[in-house]
C-alpha cells in the first residue's frame, strides 16, 4: 500500500524529486524542538509551483498528509510530520523572482534563506530585517510570523509582506496581496497565511519589504539589581523613543551559564543589551541619552563601543546563550515564548524569575524585551523521575499568567505541537472560527495535520 | 410584513434604540459617494455589544440585512443598505474602555471618532496615527483599513492593530488579538476582519496601538515642470530614508482649480507637499537634506516654515482641495484611488494625467505619493450626455493600468460598491477564496450583503 503510493507518486513528480533514503527520512522527522521524531514516508523536492500542485493533488485524491518543512529551525515542533506521510522541502525553490531596489521590495521563492536573501540585497544598501537567529527559509518565516531581535524597530514577518503566492490544498493557486506598498482591496489572505504554520496552503512566492541598511552602529550593556528594574529600563528606552535597532535582556542566571560554558566573566547580573543605528550623529546622541536614562536608574557596568572588536565583545553573551543552554550536561528545557504588554513585563519576569527558582530547577530567562517578548528556558533532567512534571508545571505557570495579562503564549516561535494546549485558554470562542477555517481551506485534513489544535 | 418585524425588534432591544424617523432613515441611506440613496428600514442604535449580539441574532433568525454604519465618511457607498433592512449607526457606543498610556496602548468602542480618540491621548503627549481627513469612526477606518496622510511614517490603520472584539453573524463574541505587541499564536483573524466592510462579522472594539507626539514640525512645498519629475522626486525623498510625516502630491490643474475656488495665488505648476516632525535638530536637517536633493532634481517654488501661520498657509492649497473639487459648478465626479509601486508612480501619474487631458474632461490628481497612492477625480456634468460614459472609461483605464503594474485598485478608501467591478482582474483566483470567506462567516448573506462581490 505504503509502496504503491509511493510508486504514483513518482511518476507524477519524477524520480529526481523523491526521497526514501534513511537518512533523508530522519532528517526530516523533527525540528530544533524536543517534540519525538516522527519520520516521514516520503520527502519530495519540489523545484517549482507546478510540482507544488501536482503533489498536493495527489496527496488530495489519495489522502495522504502533507508537511511543508523550511529549515527545520522551528522550535515548537511544527515541521514534524507526526501523521507521517508526505514531507515538502523547499530547497530547490531557492530562486530570486525580482528584485526592484528602487521599490525596496523583493520576491523570492520559498526556499529562499534569510542569509541568502542578506548576501544578495545588502550590496544594494539594503536588509531584509527580520533575524530570528538561525537561517530560516522565507517559506518558513512566514508560516510561523518569526521575529527577533530587530523586531522592536521594523516589527515582525508580517509587517514586512506585500503579497504571497499560496498553493491551497486542492492546488489552486492564489496571489494574496499586491506589489504595491498598501491596499484596501478585498479580505487580507495575506495576513491570514501568515502564522498558519503550514495548515491552510502551501507558500511558494514571497514579496517582501526591505530596509536600508543604516550607516552607522553602536552596542551599549549595562546591568541592574533586579529583572523588574531591567524591564523597566527597557520601557524608559521605548517611552523616551529611542528607536534601538536591539533591545535584550539576558538574567543572571543565564550570564552565569555563559560565562561557565565559555569561560568568560560576565558580570553576573540581570542585563540589558542595545544596538543603537543610524546617522553617526543621531546613533551618538541616542547612545548619550540612554547612557544618561540608564544611569538615571541606578544601572552598573555600562559599556557602549562602535569598534568592531569591542561590539562584539559587548553582544558575545548575547551570542553565547542558546550554546550555553544547548551544552548543559544531562539537561533537556522546555522553552517560552511569551509575549506581554510593555507595563507589564517587569511584573512577568519576576514571576518567572521567582517561579523557577521555587521549582528548584535551573531556568533562563532572556530575550526580545523592548516587544515585551521573553523566553524561559526550564531546564529538566529527563533522568530524574518527576522533573520533567516540575518543569512543565513551572513553564506552564508563566504562560498562564502571561496570557492572564492580555499577553500570548507566543510572541514568535509560533504554536506547532508545544503551544497547541493553550490555544483554548487564549483564543476563547475565536478557537472555533480558526477551527473552521481549517476546515474551508482544508477540507480534507491533508495540510500538515495535528498541528495548532485538535481538530 | 415589514412592521411586524421592526415590531419585534423593538420587543427585543428597546424602543428608544430604534429609528425610522424619515430624516433618520435619509441620514443613513447615503455615504460620501456618488452611489445612490438607499433607505434602510430602520435604524438601531445599540449602547453596548450585547445589543448588538441581540440585533444580531434577530436578524439572523429572520434574514434580514444588517449593514453597519460609522460615520458615513465612505467614499465607495460601503454604508448605503442597498438591501433595505436594518442600519446599525454606534454613534452611542463611544467609550474609551482602556488606556495604557505606558504601553501606548488604548481600546475604544466602535463608535469613538478619530478626533474624538486625539482630543484624550494627545494631552498624555501620545496620538493615534490615521489621519483620513474625515472624522471617521474607529470601527469605520478598521473596517475600510483607512490610512492617509500620516500613513508614510506609520502604516495604514491594519498596522495600528492589536486586537479587535468582533460579533459574527450569529451574535457569537470573539477576540481576535491579544494586548501584546506581537503574537504567533493561532490564525491571525485581526488582519482578515481589517478592511473587510462590515461584511464577515461586526466590529464592537478595537485596542490600538498609540505614536508619541513629535516635539518639532516644520512643512515646505515645492514645484516642478511634470507630474513625473514630481513622482521622481517623493521616491528620492524615500530613498535618501528622511522620515517625513507627510509627503502629497497635487497636479498643475487642481491647484489652479484650488487658486479659482479660495481666491489664492499658489503657483500653478505640479507640486509636493511636505511636513517633517521630530527633534528640532533632526527635523531641521531633513528639511535641508529634502531642500537640497529637492533642489538638485530642480524643483522651483521652494518654501519651507516652521511658525504656525506660515505652516498654515504652506498646507492650504492641500486642505482646500477637496472643498475646491466638490464645488465645481454642475459637476459630479469618479473617484480613483489606486496605489502602485512607488517606481511606477512617474509613470502612472502621467498616464492618467494624458488620459484624462484626452478625455476632454476636467480631472485632478493628487493623494499619498510616499504610499504610492494617489487620486484621480474625472468630472463630469451629468446633465450631457455622454460625459459620464466617457468619465468612467477614463477612470477605469487608469485603474487598469494601476492593477497592470502590480499595483491595487484601492489603496485606501476600500471596495464597497465602486470598486466591485474590479476585483476579479485584480484578485484572479484568490476571489473565489474571499467568497468562500464570506459564506463560512455569513452563511445567511445577512451582513452588508451586495458589497465587495457579486455572491
Ligand atoms: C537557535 C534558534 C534561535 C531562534 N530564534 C528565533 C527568534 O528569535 N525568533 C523567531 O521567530 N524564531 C526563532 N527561532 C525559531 C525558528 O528559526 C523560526 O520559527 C523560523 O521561522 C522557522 O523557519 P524554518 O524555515 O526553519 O521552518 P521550519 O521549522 O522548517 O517550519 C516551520 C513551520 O513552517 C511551515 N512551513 C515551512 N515552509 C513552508 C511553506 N513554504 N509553506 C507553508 N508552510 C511552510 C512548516 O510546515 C512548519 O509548520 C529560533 C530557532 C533556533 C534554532
Ligand atoms: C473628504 C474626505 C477625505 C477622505 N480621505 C480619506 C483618506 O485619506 N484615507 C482613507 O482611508 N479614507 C478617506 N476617506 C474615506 C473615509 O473617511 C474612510 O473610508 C473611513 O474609514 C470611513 O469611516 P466611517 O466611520 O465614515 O465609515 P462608514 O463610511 O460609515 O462605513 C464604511 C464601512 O465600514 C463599515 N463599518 C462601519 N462601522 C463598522 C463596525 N463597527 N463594524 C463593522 N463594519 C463597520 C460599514 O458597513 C461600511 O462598509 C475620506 C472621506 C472624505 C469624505
Amino acid at each position: 500500500m505504503l509502496q504503491l503510493y509511493i510508486q504514483q507518486l513518482i511518476e507524477k513528480i519524477g524520480k529526481d524529486k523523491i526521497s526514501q533514503n534513511k537518512p533523508v527520512l530522519m532528517q526530516h522527522s523533527k525540528d530544533e524542538s524536543i517534540h519525538p521524531a516522527v519520520e516521514p514516508d516520503v520527502v519530495c523536492f519540489p523545484e517549482c509551483a507546478g510540482d507544488v500542485a501536482e503533489i498536493l493533488k495527489f496527496a488530495c485524491a489519495n489522502l495522504v498528509p502533507v508537511t511543508p518543512f523550511g529549515a527545520g529551525s522551528g522550535l515548537e515542533g511544527q515541521a514534524i510530520p507526526i501523521q507521517k506521510g508526505i514531507v515538502m522541502n523547499f530547497e530547490r525553490m531557492n530562486k530570486i523572482i525580482e528584485f526592484s531596489p528602487e521599490d525596496m521590495r523583493v520576491t523570492v521563492q520559498a526556499g529562499v534563506t534569510r542569509l541568502q536573501l542578506n548576501r544578495l540585497v545588502n550590496e544594494y544598501g539594503l536588509m531584509f530585517s527580520v533575524d530570528p537567529g538561525a537561517d530560516a527559509m522565507i517559506g518558513g518565516m512566514v508560516a510561523t510570523n518569526a521575529s527577533g531581535t530587530t523586531s522592536v524597530r521594523y516589527g515582525a514577518m508580517r509587517d514586512q509582506l506585500l503579497d504571497l503566492e499560496v498553493m491551497l490544498a486542492d492546488g489552486t493557486i492564489i496571489r494574496t496581496g499586491s506589489q504595491a506598498r498598501k491596499s484596501s482591496s478585498g479580505y487580507h489572505l495575506t495576513g491570514l497565511f501568515t502564522g498558519s504554520e503550514g495548515t491552510l496552503g502551501i507558500i511558494t512566492e514571497v514579496t517582501l519589504k526591505l530596509h536600508g541598511i543604516p550607516e552607522y552602529n553602536m552596542m551599549a550593556r549595562c546591568t541592574f539589581n533586579s529583572l523588574e528594574d531591567c524591564a523597566r529600563a527597557a520601557q524608559t528606552i521605548l517611552q523616551a523613543e529611542i528607536p534601538v535597532l536591539r533591545m535584550e535582556l539576558i538574567d543572571a542566571v543565564s550570564i552565569s551559564m555563559i560565562n561557565h560554558h565559555s569561560g568568560e566573566a560576565f558580570p553576573e547580573k540581570h542585563s540589558l543589551f542595545f544596538e543603537f543605528a543610524g546617522s553617526k550623529r543621531a546613533v551618538e546622541e541616542e547612545v548619550a541619552l540612554a547612557s544618561e536614562l540608564m544611569h538615571d536608574l541606578d544601572c552598573e557596568n555600562w559599556v557602549a563601543a562602535n569598534d568592531p572588536i569591542k561590539m562584539n565583545g559587548i553582544w558575545k553573551a548575547r551570542k553565547d546563550l542558546n550554546y550555553a543552554i544547548a551544552h548543559q550536561p544531562e539537561t533537556c528545557e522546555i522553552g517560552g515564548d511569551v509575549c506581554v504588554p510593555i507595563s507589564r513585563t517587569p511584573e512577568l519576569v519576576s514571576f518567572a524569575r521567582t517561579r523557577m527558582d521555587q521549582s528548584g530547577l535551573k531556568g533562563a530567562i532572556w530575550g526580545h524585551i523592548g516587544d515585551g517578548n521573553f523566553h524561559t528556558s526550564v531546564m529538566y533532567n529527563p533522568n530524574v523521575v518527576g522533573e520533567f512534571e516540575t518543569a512543565e508545571q513551572t513553564s506552564d505557570a508563566i504562560v498562564l499568567k502571561a496570557i492572564e495579562v492580555g499577553g500570548t503564549c507566543t510572541g514568535e516561535h509560533g504554536v506547532g505541537l508545544g503551544k497547541m494546549k493553550f490555544q483554548e485558554v487564549e483564543h476563547g470562542e475565536a478557537l472555533e472560527v480558526m477551527k473552521r477555517t481549517k476546515h474551508m481551506y482544508d477540507p480534507k485534513g491533508i495540510l500538515n495535520p495535528g498541528k495548532l489544535f485538535i481538530d
